[in-house]
């Protein structure tokens, strides 16, 4: 590590470190960076990038925050504001397509292909909705997109694409069931602020309490993992299974440098140069899955899954006997951590085989299997916890009707302090709480 | 305007333009622009910034989205999606602080005053809250914020700041009789996509129909503007007026070059330099006001003011007397243009004195003022159109006793096509649609 001389300004101490890595680049002005960013979480090269897949800062900030009414379920949970009435509640949830849109960008810019686009609106609408479903929320939610974007580079018909197709996937969930309506947004042009584009959505549900899927998961419990990739019969091809989850990592690590000089609004100016695209990759390369070829850029670009077909069924058939629903979004395979509230130990013994684009992620960014475990979804990013294991069964036959696999994959058990192992080939993986 | 070579990337038209700007500035690669950015709206600096006070790409966008129950309301208005109430309707609304962060961000870097941070939280709420109120909707709403962060450059303490001014100013409002419930929100690192930080809230509220303040502004209506400037009894200082809009003019106009060197992550770098910082203030610099002299950044950083407390008991007394509630954000005095709905003409003969802030920013920016009107809000962000003249005098009378300077502003006449005519000392500036 190099060498680092503290510097304050304001309340923060500033180090000089990246201001080396910049002066080496020689096309910008000095920075300064927190030095306190240098100093934390500087083993996990994920943290090298300016994210963090345990987003501690941030749960340190909300922690004074009231936990709602159910402290332990998967998203906040208030009184019902809007009907006044004791036996309902209301959900409020917002999210985005995050650093997705960067590789959307260069991939829009390389190919013309705006179709991209639409996997964007999926992405930042699958985020918001997965994570409802998760309290049994399926059904009568109101949807409301925030796009900041830069006017510079992004122009108008993106704008369009982005807007209608967001009704577009709408109705299609539609036809599903699942009954979204959009009420609008809002579209800033802040250029000052946002490099390329963001696209985030805000969601809003009221339901009755006694239908609400909390969390509580059991020793005895079997873990049933629904894949994030292949193709469901409501997608169009072959889903990479990427999400919308270490989108930094995939990036930077898949895709050539030649991206970093030809589109330096992409990433953030102020991560050291030695974690900015450091792949070997061109978006337009091939990789054969299934003994066919797929263009790289698109497979890591999979519209994040939707699990909500799958779910409506299930969560209407079997919510009294549902011991928990995880998103495994920030946090991978690690997600369930943050909702263990004894000692128990998650054993996920039986995951699916690794999906070709994790595999490719691994290869190109060296990662052990610890991080990647913590960053990706790595082949499930739904996951329902549920002590009957006839139930278990049930739920497999209802998601591949749909033609999404699943399985059992793994089990809990009781612990001395609460654990999560992940069993990968002959490898054991252990996280402690 | 130096000559242009278009050239085609995708289905887009680039050209290279500011690529000769960005080689004189010599600190970046090549980069190409959409040609259309750079034939439209040329004539207005504003635009040149990579903003627009019209968002006419927005609104093409957005044009075949439905309206909503009241299609000429200030905000969209759903059915009862939450309660399935014919007798009831739904509000979904979101806003974000633009590009007031990035001036923020660099008065906290120069001064270590945190407390700048505050203000921002106050400008997104209201950006939501004051719109909502225009039609009349200003007690039980939820509130969810959405802020995109490069971790980078913006530590925890930043954020904390964030989350938890939201509830100290939510408990402000209540004191007032106003009701909003946080329910929570996303906080993302996403320093690939936002150069600083970008904060937004969005609202949702139900409300039942027959209270809807809906906008018919007549001939013969008096128009009341309430000051955005001066010190409500609500508020801690004096408030400058800004609001949060037209900030990336003031920005830019006002400040000094030296920004540009120092924090080149505080603007858009595809915009031309002869538009980036061209003021000679710094953010330290002071300037007299009522004989006290103020410092030019926290001038132009005063909160947004809210009008809750003046709009809740004047809708609850007149909600049935007022035939429009604008809210002049986007678009400044121009902004009712977008709720005419016969032909009539607008008739601002009255308007405030024009305040120290944006005499300021007019001195530094040698815009017209046809642009100024278009751009800021001038001395009201809030006007109210009525039949009745004593209930004009009313709503006068409830401002003045909170301290928020209010007066008739102007009238509305017949005409032979929608207009808005403003009069300035001895100019008049006619708008036509």
């Amino acid at each position: 590590m190099l060498m680092c001389q503290p510097k304050v300004i304001g309340n923060v101490n500033y180090c000089s470190l990246k201001v080396v890595n910049r002066i080496q680049n020689s096309n910008f002005v000095p920075y300064f960076l927190p030095i306190q960013e240098l100093m934390s979480d500087h083993d996990l090269k994920y943290d090298k990038r300016g994210v963090s897949a345990s987003k501690n800062e941030v749960h340190d900030a909300i922690k004074k925050l009231d936990k709602g009414l159910f402290p332990n379920a998967f998203c906040k949970i208030i009184p019902d504001i809007t009907g006044g009435d004791p036996e309902y509640c209301n959900i409020m949830h917002a999210d985005t397509a995050g650093t997705k849109t960067s590789l959307a960008y260069i991939y829009w810019r390389e190919t013309g292909d705006l179709s991209v686009w639409k996997g964007i609106v999926e992405d930042a609408i699958v985020m918001n909705l997965d994570d409802m479903a998760c309290i049994g929320c399926l059904n009568h939610i109101v949807i409301s997109s925030t796009i900041g974007r830069n006017k510079s580079i992004i122009p108008g018909d993106v704008l369009s694409l982005l807007i209608n197709h967001t009704q577009e996937y709408l109705e299609k969930l539609n036809k599903y069931g699942i009954n979204i309506t959009l009420s609008g947004g809002e579209t800033a042009d802040v250029g000052d602020i946002v490099k390329t584009i963001d696209v985030g959505y805000t969601t809003f549900a009221r339901m009755q309490r006694k239908d609400i899927v909390d969390i509580n998961i059991k020793p005895g419990d079997y873990i049933v993992g629904f894949s994030s990739f292949g193709q469901a019969v409501y997608e169009d091809e072959y889903n990479g299974g990427m999400g919308s989850n270490g989108l930094t990592s995939a990036r930077h690590d898949v895709f050539s440098k030649v991206y970093a000089e030809k589109y330096p609004e992409s990433y953030n100016q102020f991560i050291p140069d030695d974690v900015v695209y450091t792949g070997s990759k061109l978006l337009t390369d091939s990789i054969t899955i299934n003994n066919k070829p797929m263009n790289i850029g698109k497979l890591v670009l999979s519209p994040t899954r939707t699990y909500l077909p799958v779910l409506k069924p299930i969560v209407e058939t079997y919510r009294k006997q549902i011991n928990g629903i995880i998103h495994c979004s920030g946090g991978g395979q690690t997600k369930v951590s943050k909702f263990i509230n004894k000692n128990i130990n998650i054993v996920k013994d039986n995951l699916f085989e690794m999906p070709p684009l994790f595999n490719l992620i691994r290869e190109e960014a060296g990662l052990s299997l610890r991080e990647m475990y913590q960053v990706f979804n790595m082949g499930h990013r739904m996951e329902c916890y549920v002590s009957d294991q006839n139930v278990a069964k049930e739920m497999i036959n209802i998601a591949s009707s749909l033609g999404v696999d699943s399985q059992i994959i793994g089990r809990v058990e009781p612990s001395s302090r609460p654990t999560i192992e992940i069993h990968h080939k002959g490898d054991l993986i252990r996280y402690e709480y």
